[in-house]
This record gives structure tokens, C-alpha cells and sequence, in this order.
């Protein structure tokens, strides 16, 4: 496809750096930067060999604007496909905007959010969930979410869905060429192939759809709720977590006034902590609420931690039977749930104390927050939890929700047409079924891809990319 | 001179953009880089040509970093002058860090701020004062501050200092190999010439001191003094200029409670305006105070801007006959100054009313700040008073502090080199007041650069450049 326009944008951060990068792309990218361009070298940007540097100036009318180095990249070999130059110039923003003004009156336009992107794809440079996977990728925020983004960047399951869409096409065509020629009841697409077909791609929907739920919370961080009475010492735990990965903290403010959410990357794995009030019986309305609210908490996690005030065992204020009633209750209440048991404070125990309580609760981890003792140990246990084979072998993990949505949907289709088989539904019908499935399975890759998707998708990238 | 490690940093601006930029340099840039470094065309970086792009992956172990465009700029044909790599990457943070920690491991050591840019200048690739000028560069916010460091990176007056530096340094040997033949009372050192010769420095240095004044002002903005009554129209004046321009408006924080500061580029240049307490004559005590300041900020600036209100003198509250001793008490006061007389509020008067204020007072400009009228006449008043004429011809503008002080201390030791040839000082004692200038002279290009110098210079700069 020939986009007959040429955009520009700042493609690096915005603000005031040492070097800025600009982007030109478009059939006329390198005509409209060769007159404003004066390289040191004298020979005009035209004339330049593809994938080279010139340093230069950068000049309106006479005035020199900036000395920048600008790359040239001709034809196809680029990431729009199309005729590219970039220019690295002075890092002001003042520099940034003259230079982008100069090449709008050359006759560019302003590039739209991700309308570079948006290019590669029409120009054919990659799927369209590839394209999708760029966006994350600048997002990504930890080792988890940046492997996701990149497996996907490098085709990720596209390929599986496009070669089982081409199968189903091929059966959507025989089936829909029966129908010409109904009367003489032939079967062009063999029935027991086809039920073949229609099971291999019910187990790859199914396996797509599950691996969604471990995509999710690899992206967005595995959420863990901790539980525990006020001064058991969850912040201390909290703080002694973040002190190991201090630069990639990012406060999130809490939805209500008593949850303190922390996001933390562990072993490259994000872990969003989730701090909760206490889960004891009691007559207090308030104090009621917020033990409904901490169930909720506790059931939106994928793992609880339950802490308790070893020095309150010690202190003879808490019975190591008061604390297996709490954990039976909650085990009780989510069964499935991972549970990490923390004595905290346990500095102050000696060995013979730790030794009763190892012995009362078999998985309890000793720890105290504040001399950072044991909180090792904590992260492994949680790391052990998560299922990061898969990132391992190179599994196809879906993360992308409109993904998630489009493989429901065409799942739904496919169990429609499994039916309509079972039941001797006639070729006519099942070809209805088909198409919405192949229309499905089009719309990850941008086989389908109507313009308002199309729209919606690039509107979250940001501007220059 | 060839620096033995080699440097990494994120040139780009720091935060999330659709590309970041990250700058290696030194003698191992290549060596360090390419191991890191899988091409698309499998060719190894070292066997890459200077000057090219490649596309490729960064790895770590075996897995893959990011998919990024890598250029190569081999021996001095580069910015520093050395070896260098610039590799641009996906814009997230995070992917930024591992690219960069990547580096660290293979061998780089982070970059101090403006050390790219030390290394050119110790590379020989600038002088000192044409380095100083990347920092202004990346600092200009303004066509006007702008221009004034591209001047400066381009040599400015620094060949200039440079060849008298030459001329003096010539006589200073031959005044001083006088010394060696002392009890023969020889003069090698032509002392009409040698009068010429100061004459000549005396005259650049002047030239050159003055231009501060200018090119401060250019660099920082214009100081304009707003001087009216409350409530004559002074922050709708001010923020009709601000309309005009709105991207490149900057909130100054008054450094008093009563003085607004605003900086507005117009036409290019940055106009800094002071909003000022009234100057009538008053018994109140704080207002007294008020009044004090207000003198102060006149003094300070470079234009004055005098506004009253139209309307007061259309109901009879105020006459003209007050206005012109108002004005007149301002020009007795500063008789240099610029001094600009508004009638804003015009909008209100008739035809007739604005003739007699133009008979009374032909210097006034009717204006409506409230309906834009008459805005753009000020502009054009204000833009008058610069005299960009220096700009357009390319003449030498000094705006750099050290620069301009280094400037009046070789003036200090010319004229003692003068005076001593007046009262016929010997030529050792001469020696000593040229070795002082020659040092001065120096220490402006970096010939004469000591460690302490250089380290307070380029920690000015960013990271990265």
C-alpha cells in the first residue's frame, strides 16, 4: 500500500535531553528534507546511500537551525516500509519544534499517535498484533512483561492462528462451493478432515484462552494480598521488599483509604502487593466492612500472605492455636488460593520458640521485616508460584485483551459449527458459523481490520512511533 | 590525546518516548558493543563501515533485549573524536537499563555529565568555548538565545582571541629572550609595534565586553519594567503577550510577593516582564516601601513600560496633566531608559478624546489589552529597542559569564602591560602582566585548561552529552 503523505514527529521522550530524535516518513520523506539539509560532505540527502549517517546543518533560508546527524533509509528497508529519515539533533525542545515546523512547511504533516506503526503494518512490515505488541513493548516496566511484549513483537502466536485460519479457509471454500451444486449432494470438504481440524483448533482457542490469565498478571503484576493485624508489621515487610528493587517502585494510589497497593519487581516478575486490614471476628460495624473488604482483596489475589506478631506468641498475647484458626479460616475460604504463613518480629525469638512454631505450622516462614532476615527467602517462595515455565520455552502467552476477546469470540464460533455438525447441520448454515470465526481469527493478526479498530489500536501508542 | 575507557549513557531525554537514544564512545565502543550485538545481516559490527545503520538484535545471553537500529562512527570522524556507537532502542525505561547495564557489563563505565562533550574538546574536535556553547545550544529556548549559541559552537570570537592570543604570545618570547641579553640592551621585540599590537587588544576586548550586555540579556531574556497603578490593565496586558505565544511561556517565581515575573518570546527574542507596585507619591509606609522597589526594578531593566488607565481620564479621575509629571518624574529619574507610555483601556474612548492624548502626549500608544488592540504596535516598540543588529551581522556577541570574565581580567593585565610601556617598565616586569593576559586569553579557547576549570564546565551540562 502507497500512503501518498509524509509525516514527521519527535520520536524520543519529550522534554530537554542531550540529543532529540525526529522521524520523517513518506514517499516525498527524503525530498522534503534533502532542501533544509546542507551535508558537510556537500552531496544532497538524495543522493545518499541507504542506511547511512551525514552530519550536517539543519538550515532555514540561511540560518543555520541546528548541526544534526540524519539517516536516510530508502524504499522498503525501513520500519514503515516506506522512504525514512531520522534526524538526531540538539536536544532543546526549542531546536525540536523549528526543526519539525520547518519540515511541515516543506510539505509534511503531523504524524499521529502510533501513525508510524500504524504504517509498518499497512505497508505489510508486520502483523497487526505485532504492531500491538510495540506499544507494550515501550511500556513494559520489568523482565516479565518486556519478554511477553517481545515474543509477541517477533510473532508470537500470530503465526499459529494464521496458518489454522488458512485451514479453516480452505474448508469455509469447499463447503461454500457444495452449495453450488447442492442438488447433486456432493462433499467437496471431507467431514471426518474437517472434524479433525475443528478439534486441533478447539484445543489451541482453549490453550490460547488459559495462558491469558498467567499473560495478565506477568503484564500487569501478580497481585498478592497481604493479611494480617494492624503493627504485625506488613509496612516494614513492604519496605524491606522495595529496598531491593528501589528503582522500579511505582506508587499506586489505593482505591480506598485502608489498601496500600506497592508494585515490586522480583526476579524480574512484577508482584503488586496489596496491604489489607485484619480478617478477626468481630462485633464492630466498621471493623466488619473492612473484613468484607479484605475478602475481596484476598479473592481478586493470586496469592495471600498471612502475617502475625511472633513477639505476641512470645508475650504469651496470642496462642500459635489462635493463629491455625485464622489460616484454617482462610484456607476454608479460598481453597485453591497459595497461602504464605510469615511469623514476623522473629528476631527477638529464641531457637527453642522457633522451633514450636515450625513444629505447630509446618509451612510457617520465619521472618522479621526490620532486620531484613528471611525476607530472601519470602521472594523465592513467591517466584515459586508463579509459572514462568512457560516464559521459559517460549510458549505462546496471550496478554493482549482484545486478543483475550477475539479468541472468545472465535472459540464461541467454533463450538457453534462443532455443534451444527453433531446435529447434521447443512452446509449452508455451517458456512455462516465459519465466516464469523475466520472473521475472528483475521481481526488478530489485521487480516480483518476495519478502520475503526485500526483507529482505536494506534490511538494508545504514543506520538513518533 | 587517547582516553584508555570507554563511556555509555542515555542521550535522549530521560522518561518514555517512542525511541531512546544511548551513546557509547571510546576506544572500545565497537569492541564492547558488538558481542552484544546480532545484526539482521550477520555481519559483526567491527566489520561494519563508518557511518552506517544496521538493524539487529541487542541480546543478553540469549535472550533478546530489544530489536534496535545501531550506528557505527569509527576512529575521529565523530563526535568525540573517538570510536563511538549510537544505538537507538524501543523508548521504555526499562528496556533504556538493560541496554545500558548490558554495556556496564561488557565493560563501559557511565558517563559524568557532559563528557561526550569534554572528550571532543580534549579530542581536539572543539575548542573550550565552542563546547560551552553545546550546553547553551541544548539550553535556547528562544530564536534569539538560540542563535547566540550557534554562533558560539561555530567559533564565534574564539579565532579571534585566539590569533591575538598568537601575536602577543610572539612578543611575549621575544620580550622575554630580551631578558637573556639584558646587560646588551637589545630590543627584539619592536616596541611601535608592540604598542600597535595592544592598541589593537584593547580595542577587541572592549568590543567584546561590551557585547555582554547584549548578548546577557538576548541569552536571558530582555528585562522590560511594567510600571502603572493597580487595576490600569497591567495582567491583561500581560497576558494578551502571553497568547501571542503561548508554548514558550515560562512562570518565573517573583523573588518579591509584589513582582510578577513572565518571560514571552517575541519576534524571536525572550522578553522578560516585571510587573511592578505604582510609583505616585504616597505617606503610607509599606506603600513607601513598594515605591522603593519599584525604582529598583526600573533600574534593573532595559525598557520601561508606563500604563495608564484611559478610562480615568475619560471620567475626569485622573488628568493628563498627572500622567505627564508621572512620566516626566521617570525620565529625570533614569534619562537613558527606554520608556514606552501606554493608554490602555482605549477601547472605551471616542475619537476625539484620543487625539488630544496624542497632542498631549506624542509618544503614547493607545491600547486595548482586553480587546488585543494595539498589542501588536507594542510588540513591534519592544522588538525596536533590541538591537538585533549585531545578531543579523554575525558580529562576535560574548553571553558566556566566564567567558566575560575571563574578558575583563586580560583587559585588567593589557592595560597594566600599557601603562608599564608608558612609564618605560624593563622587560621582565612586562613579561609578567602579558604571561597574566596570555593566561586569560587562554583559558577562554581551553589552550591554558586546568582540571578544576574543566570539571566545573561540563558538570553543567546533561548526561549524555
Amino acid at each position: 500500500m502507497i500512503l501518498e503523505d509524509t509525516i514527521v514527529a519527535l520520536a524520543s521522550a519529550p522534554g530537554s535531553g542531550a540529543i532529540a530524535l525526529i522521524r520523517v516518513s513518506g514517499p516525498d520523506a527524503i525530498n522534503f528534507t534533502a532542501p533544509v539539509f546542507e551535508a558537510k560532505n556537500k552531496v544532497s540527502l538524495r543522493e545518499q546511500p541507504s542506511h547511512t549517517l551525514q552530519l550536517g546543518f539543519i538550515k532555514k533560508d540561511q540560518r543555520i537551525i541546528d548541526e544534526s546527524l540524519v539517516s536516510v533509509f530508502k524504499g522498503t528497508r525501513s520500519y514503515t516500509g516506506e522512504n525514512t529519515v531520522e534526524i538526531s539533533c540538539h536536544g532543546s525542545p526549542f531546536i525540536q519544534q523549528e526543526i519539525i515546523n520547518l519540515l511541515l512547511q516543506q510539505g509534511c504533516r503531523a504524524a499521529q499517535a502510533g501513525e508510524f506503526t500504524l504504517r509498518a503494518f499497512l505497508n505489510g512490515k508486520m502483523e497487526l498484533s505485532q504492531a500491538e505488541a510495540v506499544a507494550d513493548l515501550i511500556a513494559s516496566d520489568n523482565a516479565a512483561s518486556h519478554q511477553l511484549a517481545m515474543q509477541q513483537m517477533r510473532g508470537g502466536f500470530a503465526s499459529e492462528i494464521k496458518s489454522l485460519r488458512q485451514e479453516l479457509l480452505n474448508f469455509a471454500s469447499l463447503i461454500e462451493l457444495e452449495l453450488d451444486f447442492s442438488e447433486e449432494d456432493v462433499e467437496f470438504a471431507n467431514r471426518d478432515q474437517f472434524q479433525a481440524l475443528i478439534l486441533k483448533i478447539q484445543k489451541t482457542l482453549s490453550r490460547l484462552i488459559d495462558s491469558f490469565a498467567v499473560g495478565n498478571v506477568l503484564k500487569n503484576g501478580i497481585p498478592v494480598a497481604i493479611v494480617g493485624e494492624p503493627n504485625v508489621g506488613k509496612s516494614t515487610l513492604l519496605n524491606s521488599l522495595l529496598n531491593e528493587d528501589r528503582a522500579i517502585v511505582s506508587d499506586i494510589a489505593g482505591t480506598t483509604r485502608d489498601t496500600i497497593e506497592d508494585e515490586i519487581a522480583i526476579g524480574g516478575v512484577g508482584f503488586r502487593f496489596i496491604d489489607t486490614a485484619g480478617i478477626r471476628e468481630t462485633q464492630d460495624k466498621i471493623e466488619g466492612l473492612g473484613i468484607k473488604k479484605t475478602f475481596q482483596k484476598m479473592e481478586q489475589a493470586q496469592i495471600v500472605v498471612y502475617l502475625f506478631d511472633a513477639q505476641k506468641v512470645k508475650n504469651d498475647n496470642l496462642s500459635l492455636q489462635q493463629v491455625k484458626v485464622e489460616v484454617e479460616k482462610i484456607k476454608n475460604q479460598f481453597p485453591g488460593k497459595p497461602l504464605l504463613i510469615i511469623a514476623n518480629k522473629t528476631d527477638v525469638l529464641d531457637p527453642q520458640l522457633k522451633a514450636e512454631f515450625s513444629s505447630a505450622l509446618p509451612d510457617v516462614l520465619l521472618l522479621s521485616a526490620k532486620e531484613k532476615e528471611g525476607v530472601e527467602q519470602l521472594e523465592e517462595k513467591l517466584l515459586q508460584f508463579v509459572n514462568t515455565g512457560a516464559l521459559k520455552s517460549n510458549d505462546a502467552i496471550v496478554t493482549n485483551s482484545r486478543h483475550y476477546d477475539a479468541l472468545l469470540k472465535a472459540q464461541k464460533e467454533i463450538n457453534n459449527v462443532q455443534e451444527g455438525m453433531n446435529i447434521g447441520l447443512t452446509g449452508d448454515l455451517l458456512a455462516i458459523d465459519i465466516r464469523e470465526a475466520l472473521y475472528h481469527f483475521g481481526s488478530i493478526s489485521g487480516e480483518v481490520s476495519p478502520d475503526d479498530l485500526l483507529g482505536n489500536i494506534f490511538a494508545n501508542f504514543c506520538i513518533g512511533k
